[in-house]
């Protein structure tokens, strides 16, 4: 990808910073914007929600595979899926930005212009208030988001209980084959699957899902890391064991058979794209436990149920499913 | 610094924050703490106030100057400083971080004892309520800070009239005095003015006289960059001129005086410390005005008036104050 123009080090902080602030949309609850100190924010239920998460350039995406915009909308989608798995409307982000003094002012507005798609797209509501850019060897992307929950409980992960649903909304597995494809030596292929390397650089988290679900849901979470992994954080945070219905999760394994297929036969390595779906993160999906009588909101899917704890925290087809996923540290 | 043990690395993200967060100390407004996707703050007035600050290894500040401790005082000082710019009480800090993972798990510990440290005695009613921890080259910490209102209106940098009184609360040149005793071949000299090296190294914003400056002030920032280049800020944002009066400035240059002697005595090069006072940052003092009738908190002091927008944005005795300072891009 190529970006022109003058570098940011050549305009300085303050100049390539307006440039860029001025991509992002005003939202009601904004009461006082980017510019001064502080931003000011309402929440007309006297809470807010807030979460954080880093994107490190190297570790967590790389500049070839990711435009500034890319990386600006998923910055954004990461976050906000956070601040939907306590059940709450997301209105407010300050992205906290490293960049090296080289990066170009252009790139910036183009990061800017994804962010801004990100909340067109995912959280309408939702505002850019502030920020803070500074000088370093590799870019660093910090957001943290906060919500609105509108008077409801924040749903936590913490209160599943014995006899509740598991329920997913969103995609599985399609974040970690695009991941697949786009380090794959033949680039033909994720030109060929190019709707699954989309969510992978380009997620898109069922925000208004999540929302929804603070009515009913009796725990919840964002899937980041993996569904093994989440599931076991969910189960012993709310000290219950999940049993997974293995049946109920060959559909995300299915779509993505044809590229498992087309990548082997350029490679001779065997996948299982049941592997993707278990293991893989990053498609930032929903996973929530409703109580059995509960409404469970359209768009939500039934993968398993909650029982009293066990040995096991999780199990698939009553086989124990190890907590493996993304570790931000050790991966 | 020294620090021993095994690597956030060896032990893993999840691990190493487990350590971390056992310092933490909560308070009341927190509704959910750490460990869910997102945190719960409390605040009664139904709007909160958000910031952010970045601190990048070898661009802000270099390990062997500052301990893990010391650069989690001053990443709560840095924030915590802009909250009370705005006239708001800080209550709930996130923290993001990204360390290499040959970083000591000792250290990350020292970082947050450093965090809860910088709390207790800047912002007993702050909490760090979450964090994030990605793998990196090099250390960055990205602070978010929030701050409670309680019913006031926020103190902006655009609202100075003509007429009004400029006041400072706080030290000036102290922590850029510190910064060049630290940088000076002579080591022993840092050792000999600590006072100064212990501003640079650990700010100590006046937090609660900005909070108490907003039943009064007219305009308010937080003195980051240098009191030339706030100066200039504040004047601009408000469209207004700033007439600084030099002798109300000497008694921060004075004491300073003897630390400027002796780094002269060593190296034969002459300065001025009202050069620290004026073109140095990171004290972060609080810069406001009040009209002139306004009752002024005790602890601010009187260092010029606000006057029409003229062709200089800042004067100091009668002469244009140029705004140099510190750009955290161009640095």
């Amino acid at each position: 990808m190529n970006y022109s123009g003058p570098t940011v080090f050549e305009l300085g902080e303050v100049a390539a910073l307006r440039q860029a602030v001025k991509n992002f949309r005003k939202v009601e609850t904004t009461v006082v914007g980017s510019g001064d100190d502080a931003a000011v924010v309402a929440v007309a239920d006297g809470r807010f929600v807030v979460t954080t998460d880093t994107m490190v350039e190297g570790h967590d995406f790389r500049t070839d595979f990711s435009s500034g915009y890319d990386l600006g909308f998923k910055a954004v989608a990461s976050n906000v899926a956070d601040v939907a798995a306590m059940g709450a409307k997301p209105i407010a982000l300050v992205v906290a930005m490293v960049i090296p003094g080289h990066t170009k002012v252009s790139w910036l507005e183009d990061f800017a212009r994804g962010l801004q798609a990100g909340c067109d797209e995912l959280a309408p509501d939702c505002e850019v208030v502030g920020g803070d850019l500074a000088a370093g060897d590799q870019i660093v992307i910090a957001v943290t988001a906060h919500g609105h929950l509108a008077g409801v409980n924040p749903v936590l992960r913490s209160t599943a209980k014995p006899g509740d649903l598991v329920a997913l909304a969103g995609t599985l597995g399609r974040a970690a084959c695009g991941l697949d494809l786009l380090l794959h030596e033949d680039k033909s292929l994720a030109k060929a699957y190019d709707e699954w390397v989309a969510i992978q650089l380009r997620p898109t988290p069922p925000i208004q899902l999540g929302i929804e679900a603070a009515a009913t849901a009796s725990a919840m979470m964002d899937v980041s890391d993996s569904l093994a992994l989440d599931c076991n954080r969910l189960a012993n945070a709310s000290q219950v064991s999940i049993e997974l219905d293995r049946t109920k999760l060959e559909g995300y394994a299915a779509v993505l058979e044809l590229a498992a297929l087309s990548m082997t036969a350029r490679d001779d390595l065997s996948r299982d794209p049941m592997d993707w779906v278990l293991y893989g993160g990053e498609d930032h999906s929903l996973l929530a436990t409703f109580p059995a009588d509960a409404q469970i909101p359209r768009g939500f899917k039934v993968i398993g149920k909650v029982t009293e704890q066990s040995q096991d925290a999780v199990l698939l087809n009553g086989k124990k499913l190890e907590p493996k996923g993304w570790d931000s540290i050790s991966s």
